[in-house]
């Protein structure tokens, strides 16, 4: 037991936090060796499994994120842009990996995280889904084997509280067919079809928005030819998934040199 | 072989006309005895086994439809609304069935039906495909056992050259789900879901329409719950369907009264 | 507020106890007015929200099922036989709708509930989910409606836990579609097909088990013809199914006169 | 028209030369140059397009296979393993791309193909679908990224009168997934799931078959995780997909150097 990889998590009482926590706790891989709030916080003190309103586990939570981190061997961050890059210093300190979630940074938070790579490893993604990254993957290159005389259509379906169509994740994978064809999506996209729309165009891509229930989400790409269809199809069946994937992350980066890496290494594709 | 009903198939040269006499060739229910084409028309005289390009098989085109029918069980029919017309005093003179898959035909026309349905059995849908009006009854029955806690969603998929979204037969099956839930369609009806649309409405009834290859018609209809789904689908891999649903509703007619019939009484929902 | 029916839910502390507790504290269309548990139960006297480790809520758990029962309007119970027939008596004498989705019952033990059936209303299913019992109700209508040049597959999928193959809810589907055909399944269920099976014979429903990940259940019942198929499906995504179809049960029930139905009535089919 | 790459097709009188005759024809992308039958066959000498049933094209049926290939770029040969080794020293001295999808070679044929490769190309598969071939590597592919925390299920549907279970190409996938995860298929295959199977073994990886209808082919590879799951899947609706392998191989052979290549190389992978 005491070689599993240590993992701290950042962010603990968050709804995030808290699932990666869970996960680091149900995994036989790796140990939770550290839980971090923001100075001040009420959980900073408590153990954290109580503060989460279950049993005590023995890690308490902490506002010091550098000697937490020194007890590690990953830490995994789906906080905010200028946490994480705070973070991303004391990680490189400490050296270890540090698998960042943190959705909305900019270049120049990204750019600053440069410094840190040439100590440590870092695994960033917009999408910690392993399923997503290998499925955009895949269409990529089936796009760019198959020639146009296969339609392709992407058709996602999401619970009825979304309020936009396609949803990110469709147009990921629309971008992935465009870029293995050698388009511009934005040059053949086809959304919305309704009405007396014509013929299909040869090259086009459609999207198809499906909504109701509570679909976690569901995504289909479609390559329809004459006689035959290749159909790729993901299914999240559970909000989890993103600490799963954060996890693989964390672990597949104990061997890695220091870089900066994505989803994509971390699947080896 | 006696026994078996014997069938006329009306505009024996087109290309309905010719799936339904193979249609017929192919059954072990029912043999062809006539094969009808207008006066003037070159097939009058030939072989129609020849005339088609294969091997004759003894039945001559004719264009008395009269003496071809007192020799005939049924007559199917999928030819223009004045010859239906016409047809229908014939077989009711000849007291065999008539199975009308003709379309576009006006009420006037429709009422012109009365007087021979007092004399014969009619058979007419815009659809002969078994699974289809199957799936439009069921649809009905599930929209009214079910609230709108179930989202509805008609999705369809159609090959390329389709110029039109969302399919006649998926507006049919919003139809029926609408009436089942006793709404009406035009009040409910979502379609070409694109952008910012805000969350879905409860009691839409959502369409979407994926277009590619040569997909010959596929239809789902889905009722998206919480922690459930039921979906209903339908699949179409082959033309002859239609050939096929007019065929059973023949040999189906062979035991009603006199009277108008549509696919679900053959269907016998 | 004060309009909406009371529900009292017996084996409060239980797993489905506390699944059903949940999902009327959820609902709009009814308020828990009662939460019972056995006598010398160490939540007996407590707040049910307080003893679920969540918030109070107001309602004190009981050992009192009359009292309680006495000011409700139906009574959701998933227990044990003895206890059902017992808290049945009650019901009746409180003139309250009794939800059973109690297993195992003897036809002995169904025999002790005609007696309270003169004075309540009784909703008795071995499964509660509206879908299934409505894919049940529909299965047998289309193999009704269709001959077998129709063959019937059903194909389950369970998470990668479940030892048993088909699934009971698969059986069912197939007894329903053995029924609509007028055969009896165990002559013509196929299960299991591997190595040189020959040729499908007519007439057979074949089955089979996909099994991986963490799959709640899913069904599809398939008819395929010669150019068309039919497939009714049903996903479940969530295991409070059972809860909800409890409850819509329980609501349903309000309006009808004593006697004993099942699901098939509430969903009027 | 003039450049476009003259085809050749060999056993032009067979099921398999007809519908590649036929594809050719429909293509705009080549032409057709010639057709090869067996010195006293009596389509020798015909028109081939009269000879198949229909109008004339201008290209007569030839036993003499040299000088038709000398006057082609590419020659396409679903034939007998004897006639295909043959056919391949004149395609060499021709200097003309040869496709071979004739089964039945033992290494002994094929060690002979490999003097003819030295001058020039010979694309040969067992399997010339495109899309299939695609599924095999992306399904390798998938199984090597993921680990057997997914369970892998193959599942595959064909006609009623498929007399053997799992299909080839089932076995074909299951063999490319098992490779993909370094194991070999014996040790885990799990086929016929049936009764009192226990808990699914991880790493098996299972097949189920679903029989029914006209079903051309189709295959899913799944790939189930815990809140996740891939599926790649083959839906082949048309028979004629061979035929349009092959052309898509001659196609592609243009611009290649003489060698030995299969439909992987054909499709860039």
């Amino acid at each position: 037991m005491t070689d599993l990889p240590g993992i701290v998590i950042t962010g603990a009482s968050g709804r995030m936090g808290q699932m990666l926590i869970n996960t680091v706790l149900g995994s036989d891989k790796c140990k939770l060796v550290g839980a971090i709030e923001r100075t001040g916080h009420d959980w900073v003190g408590r153990d954290v499994g109580e503060a989460m309103g279950g049993l005590t586990n023995g890690v308490i939570v902490t506002d010091d994120a550098l000697e937490a981190f020194s007890r590690a061997q990953a830490v995994i961050d789906f906080t905010a842009p200028a946490a994480t890059v705070a973070f991303s210093a004391l990680a490189a300190q400490a050296h270890c990996v540090h698998v960042i979630g943190t959705t909305g940074m900019t270049d120049d938070d990204i750019s600053k995280l440069g410094a840190a790579a040439h100590h440590c490893t870092i695994v960033r993604a917009g999408n910690m889904s392993l399923g997503v990254n290998l499925l955009t993957k895949i269409t990529k290159m089936v796009a760019q084997a198959l020639d146009d005389d296969f339609d392709i259509e992407v058709v996602e379906a999401h619970h009825n509280r979304k309020v936009d169509a396609p949803s990110g994740t469709a147009l990921m994978l629309g971008e992935a067919a465009a870029e293995g064809r050698g388009v511009i999506l934005a040059d053949v996209s086809e959304s919305g079809r309704d009405g007396i729309t014509g013929a299909r165009t040869r090259g086009d891509i459609g999207f198809s928005a499906i909504r109701g229930g509570d679909v976690v989400g569901e995504h289909d790409v479609m390559f329809l030819g004459d006689g035959e269809r290749i159909i790729l199809r993901h299914v999240a069946s559970d909000r989890s998934l993103f600490a799963k994937g954060a996890l693989k992350a964390a672990l597949w980066g104990q061997t890695q040199k220091p870089g900066e890496y994505d989803m994509m290494d971390v699947l080896g594709l």
